[in-house]
């Protein structure tokens, strides 16, 4: 059995479903889940299906190729189709903060998440006993103002060396390079410690405590070359009251960010997330 | 334009998004929503459908007959097609407690709803005021031990008269009768004062006290002859503290039941509720 | 029995705790509630007592009196005392928008707000049938460019002639000026349709939905002259996703402005709630 | 500076708080959080207190005395003092699921909780590797039909020998004895995965699944002889769909596990937990 998982988006016209589904049905393929939606303001039709395959080897490249030279050009599809024997390998960058990581590596080693971490890497080495005690690779690269382009060098030739498909910013304290970021479009998720757009920047827990809010929040979203203006995937909060300090503040967010960076790698792992117009498609 | 939609289930099997999708072009329509569910445990198929056909006049009746004569017959479905065009009429029964009343009957007035209320019964005379000031007509049906079969038959009467489609139980303190419940199945909603299945019966709130509990809840669900056991449309709950009293309890729980049965309320109307095995599906 | 319920904030030292409790104590009063919370940045402390006294008739004048010449002075305390006899009088401002006026009024009329409504005041004739079918008086007080000096002149006039203590704007369309303002410091309470500080200003929703965030918000604030920056009261949230449109989210959104708003309300009728620093602290 | 917390109940009367605090005046210590609440059915004050003393050295012991000769007595108190100088011995008790042991193991590495941890038992070898990769001393004690009053008994010398304050059954998979139970009353903390008082006992995702519950919960309570029937200390819930299989509610379940039982370990550990009538009282 095999099992493609298909994402496309087009304009939106009469027809598709009916073009897609029957497609699937003369390559023999069955349809699992299909869910859709109309941006009807852009007039966009995007589409997630799985598909099974009862055969015993799929020729993917021959499916693919069939796709291309009948729906994709019908349509004027954008698409991707993703199988599930292959397991993505996720790099994760990290400063000091812990909380992430011991909630991502826990979440690892369970074989809670299909993934493969080849390495961790940091510009600083305090966290590197965790990778340690994890059997995990663990890279040191500094950043300073003079070091910055060959740390990002280092950075890259890490990324293809293990054939990274997708970052994770683990609470990594610095900002990604514009080239870093068109390498990996929509492949890079950071968890920023606020309810987004509110309090963009340095010190988000500060800022909360200072406006006096009830309800403090986590944001999980693609690196873009705009500081935390990327697109949103995952955003969970928590209620806070005056008594709370900003030390409780940050002790109540820590439990936030994990869950959504976590949910967000999730999402991203299970091929749920369509980025579009600075905004991303969750399909449940 | 017309917008039609259905809602259907059968065995699974392969070929019957790319059947009903052929089925939904080939009769000139577009289909602008659809989802789907497989219940692998009972090997189920469940699909929502909306479609929107260009023509002036939709022959739907010439649709229904030709879906039935096809499909249905080739995959055994069970199936129900509902047109916009009809406006559901809902009739609330209610005994003292108004707040749920003032809930929907604002939501009506504001024309949040789609749909017509002909009456409100009661078995209590307190809340006729309330029906006054929103000009609906009331009926007291008063209940007691000896009068009960009689009162059920002018329940019946009364919902036959006004071409009744559902009922909403907003607070309404009786047992409703083995008779009404078959006559409506699946079309009577109440909203019960706890998160079910914990707290059946009366006086949940007194027994979440008792419990210690630090979340209360409210649950919606479609009456069945065992109570509180039917199937569950929405639930919601809120934290609570050592703090609050049992009347803290009764008064937060009043939002709850509110938006819970608001809620329930909703996605009857909207045909986004569909029945298997004591369950309900909510596609969104 | 009589009750009062004492607000006090003074700078922080040692023994204010025992001298308030002693005071009490000698006063026949017994404490049935206490909370207190230091401001460790500014070192403030705030408390807020609940205290019976089981004389028949208190004498509230000389309670106060000796409380002044006191503690008062000994700490130099900001100090308010109030007894649950006196029932506060609540004006509603409002434009077109009925969703939070009918959730008030229920509310009302159910009992569970120990406050009276002299009236309901609007920029627009809209909303007066629901005043008038609640019985409640309604002002129309139109607003333009030109008239709107005396208009605020109109409103402070029917807020005198009332007694009012303190305004609800249920969705009041209107700029407040500052004269208002500081006739009502911290007495006007506005419903604010974003999670702020996200999205100030007009058309929230939308704002929302272009930048693609995954949860929308209401808050509760004192109005101030700074718009939509006074001091938070309550904040709630609701999950939403890329399958609701604008229309979606404001309708998702008006069950959360009823309820924040309907929170703020009993937070102040209830003496719960302390601003300093243009943040509030609820007493719980 | 050293800092005491009280806790202690009695009945309700008049000026308990006046002579608490006079009490802690007297001694030359300062109030710096006080938290009271009445149950007004039993008629039961509870108190919960910290202050802060300005001595080098605290004559704890002292302070104790005079505490118990004159208030304890006056007021027929239950009542217990701690001092933050000692750091609690917290044991875990796991079988085999691990993501509540990676999560706690990884807060006590970040530093998030005061505590220390002299071993980890298990009645299986799956999770040594976790203990031996955090450095912590792992103890395997099976548990058969046969074995169980040796396996107690290894249990209770483990634990006498370590000096242990409090047990955490992290998802440990065997009814405790009532011995142990008596030796550690309100101190052994359980993790159950279920909003209790729903679906107690074995396989709660399963009849919250067969259930169709829109929402799902975990339930973190002291272990009494009743089984699932001690006094809550937390409780969370998630939402859940039609969409989620058995597999999917368990993978969600553990994320509220995790944040519920570590949330239920800091009450415990920052002494904000007491205990009455099966029920807890937790000040914030």
């Amino acid at each position: 059995m095999n099992k493609i998982t298909l994402l496309m988006h087009c304009n939106d016209q009469s027809g598709i479903i009916a073009a897609v589904s029957n497609f699937i049905a003369e390559n023999n393929g069955n349809i699992i889940y299909i869910d859709q939606h109309v941006d009807r303001e852009q007039n966009i039709f995007f589409m997630r299906l799985e598909s099974e395959f009862e055969t015993d080897v799929l020729d993917l490249e021959h499916l693919k190729n069939a796709f291309k030279s009948t729906l994709v050009k019908q349509f004027s599809m954008k698409w991707r189709i993703y199988t599930s024997e292959v397991q993505p390998k996720m790099a994760l960058f990290v400063s000091k903060y812990d909380h992430c990581l011991y909630d991502i590596l826990g979440r690892y080693k369970s074989g809670e998440l299909n993934v493969h971490i080849p390495f961790i890497l940091s510009n600083h080495l305090d966290l590197k006993p965790i990778a340690d005690s994890f059997n995990i690779p663990f890279y040191h690269v500094p950043v300073t103002k003079d070091t910055k382009p060959e740390a990002e060098a280092k950075q890259l030739e890490l990324l293809k060396e293990h054939k990274v498909n997708f970052i994770v910013l683990a609470r990594y304290m610095q900002i990604i390079s514009p080239k870093l970021i068109s390498e990996y479009p929509n492949k890079i998720i950071n968890i920023h410690h606020s309810f987004l757009p509110a309090f963009v920047g340095a010190k988000p827990y500060h800022s909360a405590y200072k406006r006096g809010v009830k309800i403090i929040g986590a944001t999980s979203h693609y690196v873009t070359e705009d500081l935390d203006a990327g697109p949103i995937i995952e955003q969970d909060v928590a209620r806070v009251s005056h008594t709370q300090s900003i030390d409780d503040l940050i002790a109540k967010g820590r439990d936030l960010e994990k869950i959504v960076l976590a949910n967000a790698i999730k999402h991203h792992l299970n091929r749920k997330v369509m980025v579009f117009n600075n905004k991303t498609l969750i399909f449940y």
